[in-house]
C-alpha cells in the first residue's frame, strides 16, 4: 500500500516548529510494511492542499493519504473543509463528537457555558467518514473514503496524533497490512560509505527481501537489514542468513549489530567497548595529548565504567609527558612528541603509573596549524599497553581539529575493542 | 521570490531520521523575506524527484527549488542527475572539484591510490551550474539554472549544509532581496528558553524591523537578531539598539554576541573561555570527577591553549582524588565524593600539583543510578580556585547521564568565564 504523509501547519513552513510527527508515522508505517512514497508539508491554505491531494491520488497514485494538522476550531484549520471538498461531500455535525466536545470544553474553562462557539467546527464530519476519538484533546481524527481513495486527518499536537494512532489507528492499519517486518542495524567503523559500498554492490543491487540499506554517519557507517515474513522466526531466518553475508564481505569494520537505531545518530562505540571492559573485569587508564579527555570522557559515559577507570590524565605539554608519564626526554628530542615512540612510553607510563592493566595514549596534530609534509594535520599515533607487551597504531584523520580529535577519540576506543575480543579469543 | 524545499533521502521516509534540515532552512528563508511554499520529502528515486520538480514549477509555479541529501558518493545519490535532466543540460567533470575531493580522501585514508572510485561522482556538474565549496565534507552544491528558474543542491548531512549555507548560499541569497540585511547572534547560557521566551516577550510580539528570532539549542539559547536597510551602517544601528534593548532585560545570561552562526548547532562557550585565559595569560588546570574529560577536552578545542594548559587529570575513584590531589580522606568520609568540601580540595589539589593560576574541579552524580532524596541524580559541585581564595558553586542538572556531564562541563567553563571576567574588572 503506498502512502503519502501531508503536514498541514504554516508555522512548519517558517521554521517555527519541527516536524517530528513525520518521522514518527514513517517509521510506524515502514514497521507495518506500508510504503511511504513521500512526505508534504503545506500551509493552511485550502488549494493548495486540494493541489496536494490531487497530486497524492491522480499523479502519484498513492492509496492513502494521511494528514496532521489543521483540525483546530479556528478559521484557518482547514483540513476536513479540503478532504470534504475533494471527495465531493458534505460537511455535517457529528452529535456524538459535539457532546464530547462540550463536556471536554466545560471541564477544561469549568462551565459549559464558556464553550468557545467555533470549537463546534471540530464536531463536523461527511457521513461517509469514520470519526475518531481524541482521548487527549477536542480535536477528533477521522477516515474520509471514496471508492479505493482513503484520506485519514489526525491532529497536529504530537501528544494528541501518536496517542489516537497507536490506540485507534494502528489496529485499525494492521488489518491491511499482510506480512511483519523486523530490523537489525550493523554498525561499522574504519571503513567509509563509498568504499563499504563498493564491498557490498552485489548484495546492495540484488537486494529483495531481506532489504539492505546503508547510511553514512558523522563517525561511522551504519546497515540496516530489514525482513519481511509472516512470522517472526522466519524473519530472523532472513536476517541471520543475509548479515551472515554481509559479515563474510566486511565483518572486520562491523562492531555491533543491534536490534533498534534508537541512538543511530551517535555513535555506539564508547558503550561497546565499555561494556567489553567490565565484562572481562580488564582496568585500563589512558593518558591523552591531543584528544584532551575525549577518550575518558566516552568511556565514562558508561554507568559502570567505574569498576575498571579510576583515573585518567590530559598530557598536553612535553613536560606533564615527562613528568606524569616518564616519557624519556630523549625520546621527545628525538622523535618528537607525535611519534609512536612517544606514543608507546605514554601508554607504558599511564598503566605504570596508575596501576592499570591496559594503558592507551593519543598523542597528534589536530591542526589547525603545526602540521608538515611529513607530520600534516590530522596524523595521531596511538599507543597501547598490555600485559607487558606495546605496540601503536598510526592514523590520518580529516576534517576540522574538532572533528579530528572526535574520529581519534573513537579510533583509541575501537583499538581496545580489538585487543580485548583478541585475547577473549585466546 | 517562492522557494519550495525537497529533501532526498530513503532513510527520511523510513523514519531513520529526523528532517531538521527543512526547519533549518525555512527558517532561514523566512528571515530573508522568502515565501516557502512547501515542504517536500521524496527518496532516492530519480523519476520521482523530477516529479517533485514538475509539480513544483510548473503546478505550484516556485521560482527555487533546494535540495538537501543525495550528494553522496554512490548510485543512490541521485539529486543532481535529476535536476540536470530536468533541464536538459548535461553532467561534465568539474576538475576543480575533482582535485579537491581527491585531497581530501587521500588525507583520510591516507593514501591517494585508495580513493573509491565513486567519489568522482560528486565532482560531475553541469557546465551552467555554479558549484559551491563544501569545507566540511566532500560533497559540493550547486546552484542550477535555466531561464528564471533555479534548483539549488546542497548535502544531506546538516552539519555541511548549514556551513555551505550560511558561509556561501546567505550571501548569494541576500543578493537577491532588495536590501542588506544583517544579522547578530545573542548567546545565553543559564537560562532556559521558555523563560527567556518569557522575559523578551514584548520584544518578540512587536518585532518588525530587526526581526528577533529565539533557538533553543542542546546547551543554551541563541537569539538571532536581524536587520534589514538600505546601508550597512543604517543595520548596525538598528542592531545596536535592538541589542542594548535586549541586554537591558536579561544581559546577566548574555556570554557573547557575535557577527555569525557557523557553529550554532554548537556552543561557542568552550572557545569564549579559553580566549579569555590566553588573552589574559592565566594558566589553568582540571580535576574531572563526573565529566571525566568533558572540560578538559572542551578547552583543548581552542588551538592556542597549549599556553595556559599544561595537562589535566580525570580523578573518578576516591583512591585517585585522595592520590593525586591530596583530597584528605576524612572530608571523604564525612562529606562525601559529593559535596563542596570535596569539590574545593580538589580545586586546591589540582591548582597545587599542576602549578597553575585556576584550579577548577566538577564531583556529582550523573546518574542513571547512585542518586538520594537529600543528592539527586544531575547534582554537581564545582569547586573553583584561584589566587589563594577557594570556593564552590552547587547545581543540579537535568536529562540523561550524557547530557548532565554536557551540561555540567558548560557549567564549570562559564565559571571560570565569570571569574576571569570579575577579575579584569578590577
Amino acid at each position: 500500500m503506498n502512502v503519502e504523509i501531508i503536514s498541514v501547519g504554516t508555522e512548519l513552513l517558517l521554521g517555527d516548529i519541527l516536524n517530528t510527527n513525520a518521522q514518527y508515522l514513517s517509521k510506524e508505517l515502514a514497521n507495518l510494511g506500508f510504503n511511504v512514497y513521500k512526505q508534504v508539508t503545506v500551509g493552511d491554505n485550502i488549494e493548495r492542499l486540494l493541489n496536494c491531494f490531487r497530486e497524492a491520488f491522480e499523479v502519484s497514485d498513492v492509496d492513502m493519504v494521511i494528514t496532521t494538522g489543521g483540525l483546530g476550531p479556528t478559521a484557518d484549520d482547514i483540513t476536513k473543509e479540503a478532504a470534504t471538498k475533494y471527495f465531493g461531500q458534505e460537511l455535517i455535525l457529528d452529535e456524538n463528537s459535539w457532546q464530547e466536545i462540550r463536556e471536554k470544553c466545560a471541564k477544561f474553562s469549568g462551565g459549559a457555558d464558556k464553550i468557545p462557539e467555533n470549537n463546534i467546527r471540530q464536531a463536523m464530519f461527511p457521513k461517509e467518514a469514520d470519526v475518531i476519538r481524541n482521548d487527549n484533546g477536542t480535536a477528533p481524527g477521522a477516515l474520509f473514503k471514496k471508492g479505493s481513495k482513503k484520506i485519514l486527518v489526525l491532529p497536529g499536537p504530537p501528544r494528541e496524533m501518536k496517542l489516537m494512532f497507536i490506540e485507534q489507528v494502528l489496529p485499525m492499519l494492521q488489518g491491511n497490512s499482510n506480512s511483519i517486518l523486523i530490523s537489525k542495524y550493523i554498525r561499522f567503523f574504519g571503513i567509509g560509505e563509498s568504499a563499504l559500498e563498493i564491498k557490498l554492490k552485489n548484495i546492495l543491487e540484488e537486494q529483495t527481501n531481506p532489504t539492505v540499506a546503508l547510511y553514512a554517519k558523522d563517525l561511522e557507517v551504519m546497515v540496516r537489514v530489514t525482513a519481511a515474513a509472516n512470522s517472526e522466526a522466519d524473519c530472523e531466518k532472513l536476517l541471520c542468513d543475509k548479515i551472515k553475508e554481509i559479515s563474510n564481505i566486511c565483518g572486520e569494520y562491523i562492531y555491533l549489530i543491534g536490534d533498534d537505531s534508537i541512538s543511530s545518530s551517535q555513535t555506539e562505540m564508547d558503550k561497546v567497548v565499555a561494556e567489553l571492559l567490565v565484562k572481562n573485569n580488564t582496568t585500563i587508564s589512558v593518558a591523552e595529548s591531543c584528544t584532551g579527555g575525549l577518550v575518558t570522557a566516552n568511556l565514562i559515559n558508561y554507568p559502570g565504567i567505574s569498576k575498571v577507570l579510576f583515573e585518567g590524565c590530559v598530557t598536553y605539554s612535553n613536560e606533564a609527558k615527562i613528568k606524569r608519564l616518564g616519557v624519556k626526554k630523549e625520546i621527545l628530542e628525538e622523535y618528537g612528541a607525535v611519534s609512536s615512540q612517544t606514543a608507546e612510553e605514554m601508554a607504558i607510563g599511564v598503566a605504570k603509573s596508575f596501576n592499570s592493566e591496559i594503558g592507551v595514549s593519543t598523542t597528534g596534530i589536530a591542526g589547525p596549524d603545526g602540521g608538515t609534509s611529513e607530520k600534516p594535520v590530522g596524523l595521531v599515533y596511538f599507543g597501547i599497553y598490555y600485559k607487558g607487551k606495546t605496540f601503536s597504531i598510526k592514523k590520518i584523520f580529516s576534517g576540522d581539529r574538532r572533528k579530528v580529535r572526535e574520529r581519534a577519540a573513537m579510533e583509541a576506543l575501537n583499538q581496545v575493542r580489538i585487543l580485548l575480543l583478541k585475547n577473549e579469543k585466546q
